[in-house]
């Protein structure tokens, strides 16, 4: 499979990388709007791999380069850049596009969800992608520099949301191949408001509480 | 420590009088419109602890005398029904106030958090309650009939919020005290939002992932 990670600098996207990098043979792509900053980023994921015996090479692209023949693309960015990087992408998309941003605001009693107008940022991805393209919800609560450290065991759960069937399961199926990851089945797009939400509430609990910090969720 | 717990013929009550009951020394009373089926339905608690062999004497009465006295009072009763409840024992009301209660609405896609006009349903309590109680909301994600089946373990997280410091550590130690629950930290009473909607999600959850039914979470 041809995985393209957009904003694949960043903190969820590196983490997504590595682990699919080490766990799986899947071919992945790093975007970014800059393609010499994507090569460069690239780069150094496949020396980390390579540091630690596994074959797996990243390569790097400007967004919509990366996006081409894509299977996935994740839109790895904050969320107010979904909507303009999946704009900017949308002539060459044709794969499954997943969705793992959450819009937050900080007030002094802590950390809350910002629901998008649109209903949610899965949503709002939806609204800006080709109708054609299944958009996918995913990898919300997973605690993004744990995840990029390859030391880090998870142990942890992804629920997954689309309204396309085959597209929530394919993405199931990628959180599940990374070791310590195990995707749910959250059901439609619609939910996944209540997927989003979880966010704000680990790093609320995590600063309040000794012990606890870069936290992710098991339903049990 | 003395407990009332309103409505404490429904679900969530049933689990937190038995368990309660059962794992500490807490006097319990269990509150209900009716004095006469608070009165039948502590009879039914007492006894099924005593068949576990635990001494547990579980009281009932009318909300009002079941809340005069009690340290703390649990509003155990579906969020309609919030404001009404608590407005019914305000003058006897003077421990904590602890608001379960999540407010929920079902479409084809799911279940899906209703977050009253106040902020939360612990709003709605405390909008309710006299100025000088401290509310807390807690007990949200546990699942009702799992904590009711004293067989059942637990293993779960208990996010708690309160503006006042002493009210949530009390309710925290509440939560700490059943086996298989832990108490965490979840802030000021404006966080409750995210607290309560993770319920929605846990129903969403069991609904459609095989092996996973009455879920709650842990935080790791």
């Amino acid at each position: 499979m041809e995985i393209a990670i957009l904003g694949g600098t960043g903190d969820i996207g590196e983490g997504l990388a590595l682990r699919w990098g080490r766990d799986t043979d899947h071919a992945i792509t790093v975007g970014s709007r800059e393609a010499e900053r994507a090569r460069e980023t690239a780069a150094d994921y496949s020396t980390r791999l390579e540091e630690r015996g596994h074959a797996a090479t990243v390569d790097g692209a400007a967004n919509p380069e990366a996006t081409a023949d894509a299977d996935v693309v994740v839109a790895g960015v904050p969320p107010y850049h979904v909507a303009d990087t999946v704009e900017a992408v949308a002539e060459s998309l044709s794969g499954v596009l997943v969705s793992p941003a959450v819009g937050m605001q900080r007030d002094e009693a802590g950390m809350h969800y910002h629901r998008p107008g649109a209903g949610s940022v899965a949503a709002v991805a939806a609204d800006a992608a080709p109708e054609d393209v299944p958009v996918v919800g995913a990898f919300h609560p997973i605690p993004a520099h744990r995840l990029a450290d390859l030391d880090a065991d998870l142990g942890l759960h992804v629920p997954v949301v689309a309204d396309d069937d085959d597209a929530r399961e394919t993405v199931i199926g990628l959180a599940d191949a990374i070791e310590g990851l195990a995707g749910l089945d959250g059901g439609p797009l619609a939910n996944a408001p209540e997927i989003e939400g979880l966010t704000p509430l680990l790093i609320n609990l995590a600063g309040r509480n000794e012990g606890l910090s870069d936290l992710g969720v098991r339903f049990e």
